[in-house]
């Protein structure tokens, strides 16, 4: 019984179908007819005019982000948890050329804006030191909080007011829509993102994520950065497919609303005494103990340990119900 | 009918069967069942201990390579028609943080001992001069011919002798073993080859080609660099499975014979006045005057102009025999 | 009367009189005979057999030791103050490619073997996080404070049986030795270190610092980067003939010493209560409010204000003993 | 008696006498009145608004400007004899993180409107491939040819054309001025060009260039890119001295005159049979037989192979008047 990361679920059908059904006659890359759809299917999904670019990893979507907002003798600002800081091995400083990651703190990974403002603030002008040029958060956050409109509009301003350049890491861009309600574009370009990674993958999808850039300006130069990082594959029309097919129907949202109610209910078993953060989309951080989490092992659920005495649970669009009540319970009678 | 390109090719039913087959629960990255069995797979195949990766992109694969065999500060001798030249956009430039190709001529995009010797005693030693490391061929050629277990055998000795990495770059690799009915280990390991990006995207398969080390101290390195590239895929099972299915039923082969045959039948029908160079894989080059090539086009042959006067055409696994009857029987009409 | 840094002394008369003694016919980069004696020089001084090259910067000389020692997939591990990160504009991130500066604690910008231990340890081995290759210290540090003997070879200790490399920013190195009175070679390869950032542009030069290789293994390919990233002066003579118009007759430890003694002198005037750490070389941190650091400036006292109510002091080879006289004065009657 | 180089010629005396000069107190880095100079010397020399900043070498200058120019992904269209492409060791592609130099080829290392005009034609528009962003040539070239304002003018029409950003590498800039008696305006910015490197160690400098942007758009980056690279001397005032100096008296072209008479008075010694190319600036490529060389080597005479049958001949401003009359002589009796 998997809880240990949704970076491992199982493609869901919807995929299947469409890759089935991409393997027609048709050009490469991203001359195709699916991937020549794509700028209009998200812009419809954001309501504004988009340049997106499907792309193999989440990684390779936000360093080419990173890559299109900061000079290689720039910084990107983020928090000190950030995916890109700890989780991809250098891939910002290897797409930016070198860029300096700026590091923030906050509770549950989250940036505000005062933090953001006095980090620009406390850099020298000057060329001995490294200027920041980008904002990069993620929503949701590695810690499963959720960035609101509100919240992220403000975030909006102080990088407008700063002169930097926004982006956002969704690999649980998903989810967050689902948690808050809102419309995609409150979460981005409506509050001043330029660029956002938008997360397929661990949410039912099989190999593309997206790169959606509101600010359509970076778009152009990102097309040769993203071919000379060995991006381009030639049968794009199989990564297109997959997008497509997840937002047409809603699926995205489907998905994320499944894994998103599979962990309010391992949340309502754990109350509030053992949650370590508040729940608010398919990630939690549980407090326990050595042996609390060996006695849930034994019963054949896989997490990982992560801080000293807390247990990360993340559940997936395909979390076994049975296997979510099961967990429930075994919490519960901890 | 398309005869412009085999990267626009249909992916194989046996991929979609192995994709289908490996949506199950399993780990993430390159922690899966799948992928645990690519060293092994690939081991047997070639007959001796690698170390094979899966990798999105054979731009990536052929990088990945020459980033393992080239230090920023040196050089990579290719052929000035090479593909890694030519066709990734500085893609080598990207993953070597700057490496130089030093280009280098030959008929068919085909290097010879004496030309690579010549090329490395041109350069003066001395920190002012980029220094040749590596040596990087292409197999089958950008132009449709192949080098010979001999001919590679022969390069290897002059790549030892100078103290260069051997680098092939197999997009088609499967088309010359095809072709040349000898053991993959002939054109790779046993000819002093370091390193083969072995293509399956252009012969069948959809999103997956393999990275191979025979000289396994350069695999280490090289996970840190896919990963810090991006091309480290959470579900990395439906990578391995794209390959293995093909592998271990000789699929590959099949695929690349198919392709191969369909190619020899053009090239009878065009016969050797037309052939700018022979035929040995699945792309020719054929004579054609504007007038012919329209008239080709205006019967629903689609392929590309080469230089002035030169049609290419490439067959693929699955390039339809009616099609390529049509064809033949068009060119000798001509 | 300039109290500011020690980076705009003038250069001392030694120096002008080995540039007019090395103007004369030779030949050009480092294979004249003033270059050609840089090893020997360095090795005597060592007592042991070194690699030395002449460098503009010391920032240069940092960054070329840095990527000799680190892979662009790599970690430095050195203070979260260190001149590396905080000065130099993303120079190391330059020179590695964008190796990943990992940043650690300590009074005084002092990194204890404990805390160096403790970061290796803290990072999970695989692919998806950057891995720590090299140990970074600044010698006097970016604090005034200096690494003895035993405290670098405890360091040397972790950094082998971690397997980092070791390197000294030796901005003010001559500080250092000068304080401690130590043999160089007690600081540097006795201790473990690999490589040196040797200053003497601090210390009474015009334009040249030496990079020393322990590690002789490291020199060759740095040659390359060091021409490859325009360090390669054509006129090297000029470069070589300062520096070992330093070493030859101790000239690096009269002006270290006098630059020490001079902040001593002033030390001693400000006393304990107002040092915010002990003074072991030529900086010094001293507790003023605004009102009393305006007056200081006021009498013509030059100086850096630092964190809030601190004022930085740095005196240097060529401080004019009046001038400190007049500030100890001005200190003491605060 | 040298006339291998002229980049291991004595620094004149001038030289000598600014940099004691400027040996007074001071602010670091290029915040000193000398270098706060700079941008004003070079305004009035050129007749135009001007950035300037001074840099160690000719190869620094060169890989800002191109970093300048031309982003990692790009391109830069140079002759195939280039000193960016020949003698730089890869610090083009190290400075602007990968661009891919694209070589063209011309008599005399000398490229014309309408070979740049085919090479950027020649490029397919779209991602697979590298793309020109910029124009480099060399003036003198480097086999001591001029571009005159005309042809210069001619090259920067096809550069705006085809959005090149235009480039000289003036290493030897004021060889070619004084060899044309035109304003050094004609050959730079009135011609279209963005940034010059300027020339002044192989003229009797002592370790300073100068990187000139006449679009000035392009210098606040640099500002960066330099600091980054370890360009950024603290004592900066000692390197704008040097120029100012060379410049101010018309010591530059002074010294240009000398070194172009002595090769002039060479070349009618040799006379048009022996000369590969005419002699326009300071070098001279002279036909002989092994024995001839062998004989001059025996009287005494210094200078490099280069071709088969061709001995490269450089003369600088201190080359000795007694030792050019020798040589003549000595070329005479062969």
């Amino acid at each position: 019984m998997r809880f240990f990361s949704d970076n491992a679920a199982a493609a869901c059908p919807e995929i299947f179908a469409a890759l089935a059904a991409a393997d027609s006659l048709d050009t490469a890359y991203d001359g195709d007819a699916h991937s020549r759809r794509l700028n209009g299917v998200f812009s419809d999904l954001f309501g504004t005019e988009v340049e997106a670019m499907w792309i193999a990893t989440g990684t390779a979507a936000n360093c080419l982000a990173l890559a299109a907002l900061c000079p290689p003798h720039g910084g990107v600002i983020c928090h000190k948890d950030a995916h890109i800081q700890n989780d991809e091995a250098g891939a910002p400083e290897f797409y930016t050329h070198g860029a300096k990651l700026m590091l923030g703190e906050g509770e549950g990974a989250k940036l505000s804006p005062d933090t953001v403002r006095a980090m620009v603030d406390r850099v020298t002008k000057g060329v001995h030191w490294v200027q920041p040029h980008a904002l990069s958060i993620t929503n949701a956050t590695e810690y499963g909080l959720v960035y609101t409109p509100e919240e992220t509009a403000a975030l909006g301003e102080v990088a407008k007011e700063k002169g930097l350049g926004f982006h956002v890491d969704g690999a649980r861009f998903a989810n967050a829509v689902a948690r808050l309600g809102c419309a995609p574009a409150d979460l981005t370009w409506r509050a001043g993102v330029d660029a956002l990674s938008f997360g397929f993958v661990k949410n039912g999808g099989l190999s593309s994520e997206v790169l959606i850039f509101f600010n359509r300006d970076l778009a152009a130069a990102t097309h040769y950065r993203r071919k000379r990082a060995g991006h381009l594959l030639s049968k794009g029309r199989y990564m297109a497919a997959q997008v497509i097919a997840m937002v047409e129907n809603d699926i995205w949202l489907r998905n994320a609303r499944q894994a998103n109610a599979a962990a309010a209910r391992l949340a309502e078993a754990a109350g509030p005494e053992r949650l370590v953060l508040p729940v608010e989309a398919n990630e939690m951080f549980v407090r326990v103990t050595a042996d609390e989490a060996a006695a849930l092992r034994a019963q054949g659920f896989d997490f990982y340990d992560w801080a000293e005495g807390e247990a990360r649970l993340v559940t997936s669009w395909d979390s076994d119900p049975a296997a979510v009540d099961a967990l429930a319970a075994a919490i519960r009678a901890l």
